[in-house]
């Protein structure tokens, strides 16, 4: 089978993994493009339709992101009419997580990330619905007596910053600039992943080491 | 009102901002313990059930806990008959996300991050669910086309475990040690929250910086 060619519907399921009831869902709700009409009921699909399938999958079973939120990424990836960034700004705002009304103190929470945001100069736009979410994760580890652990943001923000300016740049140096803007949303969705699990495993070590348990051991 | 009081469960919902209902649902569903009966149909509850109710809150609509898991990390913390390291054990058990079957190469992916595991030296029980998710991501950024996000696990192991070591530390040295294991399960859950909406602004910001866009600034 050659990778270039045109496929029929069954084959792109086959390849994808994705059922052919669900590939024609997909169509229907135009997360997916139709593709090349090839008979009253035949169209041949690319590998542009293989990609954006196990892209579309990645979205609403990795991240979890709802149909909705997945049609929201895939327009903002695919509106020629923007900038790279403005894409990037749009992703970032469709995969959002859902706020939830915070307990505790929100507005001094609020205050907190916005002049950390200052102080350290990131250009990120007012709005961005990740100040909500830090803001009100922070409230409710106050509320919850942990607020100890988002004193001192400045520590996470080096952190994430270290990631994120290795991340952005392995992204945007690629040759491919038409497929920057998936790249980014991949990174930036399964990189999540990446460091939760990742953060994870390194939490139970250093535990471990501290908490110390004899039945514990980095073999198998 | 004396915050070290017992107080009925209008007082409790009142405080806790959780309705009448959800509190005697998680009585009957054993999420809370019972209060002390002080008449037939009536019993008191005290500070430890307010903390109880906001960590069920904190687990159910910030980390999307299912109510089964729920239970799980409470029984793990409550089960005195365990090491702490244990008690936390289980309770990451309890709260990793769910494992879809992998897409692409998932041996190979897990051969990578037991390598990893084993050249850094963490101490880390063999079926810790965070390994499955970990190489799962990892094959799927394979099959996705973007490998090099994922080539050099060590530069991410190196970012969390500085997270790891700074924030256990905070939390194991505090003073109730009969609270370190709920401080844990908190930090572990919100401090993952706290990590990914301050790596989605840094992503931003970077982007900005390395994309351009005039209209992006730091100011309102």
């Amino acid at each position: 089978l050659e990778e270039e060619g045109k496929v029929r519907i069954g084959e792109l399921s086959r390849r994808s993994g994705i059922s052919v009831p669900t590939i024609k869902f997909y169509l229907r709700e135009r997360l997916l493009p139709p593709g090349e009409r090839t008979g009253p009921n035949q169209a041949d699909y690319a590998d542009g339709h293989l990609r954006r399938l196990r892209l579309i999958r990645a979205l609403i079973e990795l991240a979890g992101v709802p149909v909705a939120g997945v049609k929201e990424v895939l327009e903002s990836l695919d509106s020629g009419d923007q900038t790279l960034h403005h894409r990037i700004g749009a992703v970032h705002r469709a995969i959002a997580p859902s706020r939830q009304p915070a307990e505790g103190d929100g507005t001094h929470a609020e205050a907190q990330v916005r002049a950390l945001i200052e102080k350290r100069g990131w250009a990120v736009e007012p709005d961005a619905p990740a100040i909500g979410t830090l803001a009100e994760t922070v409230a409710v580890l106050h509320a919850l007596g942990q607020g100890d652990l988002a004193a001192d943001l400045d520590f996470y923000a080096d952190v994430v910053e270290r990631l994120a300016e290795r991340e952005v740049a392995a992204v945007v140096s690629r040759p491919e600039p038409d497929r920057i803007a998936e790249s980014v949303v991949i990174g930036t969705i399964l990189g999540e992943r990446l460091v939760a699990a990742l953060r994870l495993l390194a939490h139970e070590h250093v535990s471990a080491r501290l908490l110390g348990s004899a039945s514990v051991t980095g073999e198998a």
